[in-house]
């Protein structure tokens, strides 16, 4: 069969609307990083049973299938790697089904963007408590397939915690129907955890039940800045341990990092600090009801300034103080701008090695490219790392990595935290897991996709 | 081989402590209704190249493998069912490998027992919430295997939620290494979550990497009566925006189970109200620092009695007080003599269909036996509703099956809820499952144990 007439196939499926023809599909974005898409057709499902017809047809015609969310991924989970490929976006099925204040559940298509699900269940004072930058494109499903992290991990989990039930077209064409809406559930093997994470190679989400939580009523930032990085796992725990589950954010920041974006001749942001510090937190608490919260964290700082903790605390005063917190950490374009060319890990390491890892990193990089400069950030609390590297050219990315790798893995860490593998890491991951481990994965593969029809090439 | 041959290997292989004999295995106890183990013998490995032993010895020999931990499970998930179990005990893999107060992690053997493990915790002011009635022989391999609940799960979570790393003998011996340390973890697929809750049937848990949490200072308790069961859903949520996720538990009694504790001539338990409110809920919150918790729970129900929501409120004053309150909703025992002979049910209903379907369910339970009685309690917040119903004989069972679990799957929700299925419950997991859910469930049993060799006719 031909392209045209597979084209006619679906259209005379499931109408017009539903095939994004090559020439016109041509160039839009598959990652925030430039890539684009060859001249290949988009399809358009509107619904599942949509998605399911246009699986059984191109698996019949010998292509493979890239699922499409709000393309926002970074680590090239959506480029061609056989030559095979149609696309799948999802970008018709944008309903909120089912929002349920009572029993706290969403019901929703795979293409609700974030930031329309956080709004909505907002209008009803609750909490869909999955945040990231991307909030304004990346897609449930998506979200979903890449067991998405992002900002308050800590407190509330990943994706794969806020997902009880979800539906997946598999590469049969069958619909797997998982759309429980309940918390609890021991009803036999978890079948949907296959698919959160799976990066669409195992099948496509098409529908998901997620939690919502009664919406916290305020937050509170502030901006620590430390006298020695070997107190960061005690200070995170007394911080934790005094506020009794509310911290929601601890961001730590390098000086490096910092000072990159607070120092220079005309800085970007400003530091409420004298330089100098050891390192810097983002830290911000979320809590309801007849608390002082302000106070609370204030009379936290103060004691953890008296022990000598701290050198320095800022609280947010006002939602715009918070808003010029946050804007130091998130700054990410100036980040890229001034570190480009770069490579960027997204790596995790237990808390009480996490010091000890940088350094050694840091003296591993400056050893074999003395003129390189590293910055490094992330949500410590969640293990979570982020090392960027500016200096060693594309031919040594494997060295790079190499070095970037060891450490996590001796540490018991992980090589992609929150980013996935997609094409970037593949050869990462077949370094960091043991080969019956990486045996396992190929085998769910071949069990579940046997003709390796759904995103080729990627995961394992 | 003959069965005495076989366990000359285990013991030149493992030594002499390996191997309890059947004639001084008989007599085990397999669960808390009272089964017992017939005469076969009890593998005792010390360690995970011993269980990779034993497992491959076993498999060599046409013998299947039923793995033991704390024994505590209720859904008969150890009894035999093919006639060539042996039983595989963890019950010398009880060391606490590492407790890392830094990093919040726990590494354990399998045996480790619950209470020991929270205790352990406990004394480097940390805290591991998974907590249930069996805390004192439940081990950790098994709380795995069975992804167990309890009464904290509304804020901490189920089993699933505390694992960070596992290791998984598979049924050809092979040890699968997924011991990493750290929360944000997408290097792959989340290979550990297919053993999660899979009843020992597609792998042995050796080791397990958990997760800790700073330890919480107090709890307030406090037992509330209702007007009107329709209030359910708005006093909930009022409570938990209120509470901005200090709640821990939240544990609703209808009136039948509230007065079986407390009424009669010689009550049980005292209750602190007079009889007739519509249901009653046992509330706890958890909080650490500079708070008044109990100056904020009480203004709390101020605010919602003086909204109608509720008839009365009775907060512990005392650690008396608080222990008082949870026997009424933890007396068991009582349960069992009061009811007995009786079926018991343990599933999950969203939050705001809860209140109908039981009402359904009293009805069409007293239509089909008139002289029945039903008795429901649950952990409502995370959806589990327990009933146990007097009346209907055994060969009623599968009916009274049947309309227990046609309401639930109507609503979405769970057959079973926190106890697994086991051979208990397999009727009603086909009932409740789609053909092709099922399909893929045995297709993982048969890539996972392809001989049906690891806790054979369990789960699927």
């Amino acid at each position: 069969m031909t392209d045209d007439e597979l084209i006619r196939h679906v259209v005379a499926g499931c109408g017009v609307a539903s095939v994004v023809p090559p020439a016109d599909a041509e160039g839009r974005s598959l990652s925030p990083f430039g890539a684009r898409l060859h001249a290949a057709p988009v399809l358009r499902p509107a619904n599942t049973s949509q998605v399911a017809t246009m699986v059984r047809l191109l698996r019949d015609a010998g292509k493979s299938l890239v699922p499409l969310g709000g393309a926002t991924g970074l680590v090239a989970g959506l480029l061609p790697s056989s030559g095979t490929e149609w696309y799948l976006s999802t970008e018709r099925m944008r309903k909120i089904e089912r929002l349920d204040r009572e029993s706290r559940v969403a019901v929703v298509q795979a293409g609700v963007v974030l930031q329309t699900l956080q709004e909505a269940a907002a209008r009803q004072d609750m909490l869909f408590p999955i945040d990231l930058g991307a909030r304004g494109s990346a897609s449930i499903g998506g979200l979903i397939a890449t067991n998405a992290g992002g900002e308050r991990v800590l407190r509330f989990g990943m994706m794969r915690d806020q997902v009880l039930g979800l539906e997946v077209v598999m590469a049969d064409g069958t619909v797997l129907d998982l759309m429980d809406q309940v918390v609890k559930n021991n009803a036999g093997y978890d079948l949907k955890q296959l698919f959160i994470g799976s990066e669409g190679t195992l099948g496509i989400v098409t529908r998901a039940v997620v939690r919502l939580r009664p919406a916290l009523e305020r937050n509170e930032a502030a901006l620590l800045a430390l006298n020695d990085l070997d107190d960061l796992p005690n200070l995170l725990f007394r911080i934790e341990s005094a506020l009794g589950g509310s911290l929601s954010a601890f961001e730590l920041m390098w000086p490096d990092f910092f000072e990159l974006m607070t120092g220079g001749e005309i800085p970007r942001h400003r530091s409420p600090f004298e330089s100098g510090a050891a390192a810097y937190v983002l830290m911000e608490l979320e809590e309801s009801g007849a608390i002082d919260s302000s106070e609370r964290l204030i009379d936290l700082l103060d004691g953890l300034a008296t022990n000598g903790l701290l050198r320095g605390a800022a609280v947010a005063r006002t939602h715009a103080d918070r808003d010029a917190f946050w804007r130091i950490r998130n700054d990410i374009e100036h980040l890229i701008k001034a570190m480009s060319p770069l490579h960027a890990y997204d790596v995790s390491v237990p808390i009480a090695l996490m010091t000890g890892y940088v350094a050694e990193l840091r003296t591993a990089v400056a050893t074999r490219w003395p003129h390189s400069r590293i910055v490094v950030f992330g949500h410590v609390a969640d293990n979570n790392l982020h090392v960027v590297v500016n200096g060693p050219t594309e031919t040594d990315k494997e060295a790079l990595d190499d070095l970037v790798y060891a450490g996590v893995m001796s540490r018991r860490g992980s090589i992609s935290a929150e980013h996935g593998i997609g094409l970037d890491k593949r050869r990462g991951l077949r370094a960091a897991r043991p080969p019956d481990v990486m045996a396992l994965m190929q085998a769910l593969k071949r069990l579940l996709d046997p003709r390796d029809m759904l995103n080729p090439g990627k995961v394992v």
